[in-house]
């Protein structure tokens, strides 16, 4: 640390709050990428630049921020451990090669109980395995003003580094409750859209002012056991010859159908 | 092998033209994972068996079929070379670990010249540098119908394994010609839509007949150097709070409003 930068980090941060990397935090910052030792811990890793700032932006309760000077030089003040790390540090430590600047700890929200009004929409995972798709739905539903995500036990877990870094910051913003579906569609009064192969175009589908948007499993689709909670079946019309889109992608045309009905 | 799978195999396949999995072999279809050895080889793989389907069905020439027995007896007659193989040998040889019951080597096709007549829809990517993300658009273009895409010489290779796998089979429909943009847009005369933050309102946007869409690299969007060749710049209305929405993401939903003005 030369002389200049470490006045400085004295007056920013405290020096006593600025560490190095040691063996037993890339130890515990590697287990994370577990979903069994995050569950244990009850923390996650966010990696990337962009991400880290959103998430010290956010509620979310940050632990711990590791970064190259250049990086740490951006953040707001935090009560967060602060970790000094060199780009290859950051580099071995990410799961993702192009991550070569920042990386934070944050708790574990509990899982939330999620209350749906009449007069908004919601999304509705059975069963979304793929990470990447999770975080695109994540993303897609931040874009399209939807902040609710009902998912069913099986989707994959929204703390999986894949799903935050795919979300792109939108994890700090849209909220997923997991659930058993049967219970939780039997339970609510709402209009339930659900995407199939063979329902109503949603072109021409008259969208209600609320309501849940289920998608489906990426190989199997929607349930047969929640079928009796949908209420319309929806088609997204094809003129190729795809035997079906991908989950993210369906989502994204809904919403995008639903959107142009509010304006 | 049992008699009665011996019997069927030299009736149904000729019985000299089955082998088992030799470790030349292995390591030929492992190379062809590398962008090198399939430029030299001029071949690709194909993982699973509902691309292997496809694949059979299409125009490529397919020169190795890798499969289990209860695979191999649902293939239609071919000219290529059949190789028995276990679930695990499968497993093993895939690059996903869900593939075990078929695999397939393919000729290349060489880079196309694609002619866009002014009647029809094209697409034009900009870097799409994601195997995934260019796969899912593959998809998502034969579902709409798009036929033809156009893309930057730095696009992800058509021939990567993930791309194949994630077009879930339109890769035997759809075309890509690899070429410079600057050069392919300043030589041609259609409607060339971009797809930008600031850009006109894709559900008012009076999309012709057919045109140009071109979608921009994931992290910077088109290179500015393309944008004196756009005619209209489109938006997909933001509700909510992504910075951005996902590559493939934007070419399906902006598909989709090109679509319902085709009906």
């Amino acid at each position: 640390m030369g002389a200049g930068q470490l006045i400085r980090n004295i007056f920013v941060y405290g020096y006593s709050r600025i560490t190095m990397l040691s063996k037993a935090k890339i130890k515990f910052i590697k287990s994370l990428q577990v979903k069994k030792y995050r569950k244990q811990e009850q923390c996650f890793v966010v990696q990337g630049a962009k991400s880290v700032h959103e998430l010290l932006a956010s509620d979310f309760e940050v632990t711990t921020v590791v970064g190259t000077d250049a990086f740490l030089e951006t953040i707001p003040t935090t009560s967060a451990e602060i970790i000094r790390a060199s780009e290859k540090e950051l580099t071995d430590l990410s799961e993702f090669q192009t991550n070569d600047s920042a990386l934070a700890v944050a708790r574990l929200r509990n899982n939330e109980k999620l209350d749906v009004s009449p007069n908004e929409y919601a999304i509705v995972l059975d069963d979304i395995r793929d990470p990447g798709n999770l975080g695109t739905i994540i993303r897609t539903a931040d874009w399209f003003g939807i902040f609710k995500i009902i998912a069913s036990e099986e989707t994959a877990d929204f703390y999986n580094p894949k799903v935050i870094s795919s979300t792109m910051g939108s994890f700090t913003r849209v909220h997923v409750q997991y659930t058993r579906l049967d219970e939780y569609l039997a339970q609510q009064g709402l209009a339930v859209y659900g995407a199939y192969l063979d329902g109503q175009d949603v072109h021409t589908t008259d969208f209600a002012s609320g309501g849940l948007i289920v998608i489906g499993n990426e190989s199997r689709g929607i349930s047969p056991s929640l079928e009796k909670f949908i209420t319309s079946k929806v088609t997204i019309p094809r003129y190729g010859k795809s035997e079906s889109l991908n989950a993210a992608i369906a989502t994204a045309v809904i919403c995008d159908n639903v959107a142009r009905l509010r304006k």
